[in-house]
């Protein structure tokens, strides 16, 4: 009988083990969105010089979701956990072709209902250029992302849509 | 003894069971390119109606890679099962921004070096629009995508990089 229960405990650390990676792969949100590039890629768009978002926002962007954020695109609910990219790359042109340059910023909202109780559960920050370590936003500017995003508020606050 | 392995079977059982999805998630090869959309996006470009390549490349493209062709873009060899779709959709312009339209086609490259060995181990087809299941392209058109992707045969092939 002990050898059985060994035999048990033995099997049920081997299936934890083996399985570990699976539960922990669709959500490491205690991780920085390092591995954003990662994840699935909702949609994108470029702003022109002429557009009267330029100033901020001109550029070839790219906006990516982690699994839960993906469940919130389908659902219309976010959960928390969600965390979506924003990711603002400069251009070139090359005969007649609009090719990515240098990133300019990325912008990442996170949610947790209970931490970003004030603005809708979703965390506002940005991070310059490749940096993915020292977010530079004010308490005004994260007011200022958080006042527009509320115009989305009856699709979480989430203005993209999934592209399929 | 008897009761030991029908514990030992049922457990192993049990682990088939629990990890067979973490098993097929990676490469999926037998199945077309329908879950293309959760792959990694690669990088991206604007194809503009003033291109050379506009008649048929006109649009915005997003590339993607399953794992094991991301384990190529990192290593300049593509394993078999490496799965690449090029994503080519129409455009359309609002207030200063090119937004994503409609879906004009997918290409495919697909590689299994016994199956393609005279197209230096690489399938090439296309779906149009949103079509997954017919492929279009003729004994003829193939032979031509090869014949370009031969410029980049020390890259396996391949045109793209990983935009970081």
């Amino acid at each position: 009988m002990t050898r059985t229960i060994r035999l048990v405990v033995f099997v049920m650390l081997l299936i934890l083990t083996l399985t570990a990676n699976m539960w922990a792969r669709p959500d490491n949100n205690a991780a920085p969105p390092l591995d954003y590039r990662k994840r699935t890629h909702v949609r994108s768009a470029l702003v022109d010089p002429k557009s009267p978002t330029a100033g901020r926002y001109g550029g070839l962007h790219h906006i990516y979701a982690n699994e839960k954020a993906m469940e919130g695109y389908r659902s219309g609910q976010f959960p928390d956990g969600s965390i979506i990219v924003f990711d603002l790359l400069e251009t070139r042109e090359s005969a007649g072709t609009t090719l990515e340059g240098p990133r300019k910023f990325i912008d990442v909202m996170t949610k947790d209902s209970k931490r970003y109780a004030e603005t809708g559960g979703w965390g506002f920050e940005e991070f310059a250029g490749d940096n993915h370590t020292d977010p530079v936003l004010t308490a005004e500017a994260k007011a200022a992302c958080f006042s527009c995003h509320t115009r989305q508020r009856a699709h979480g606050f989430v203005f993209s849509t999934f592209r399929k």
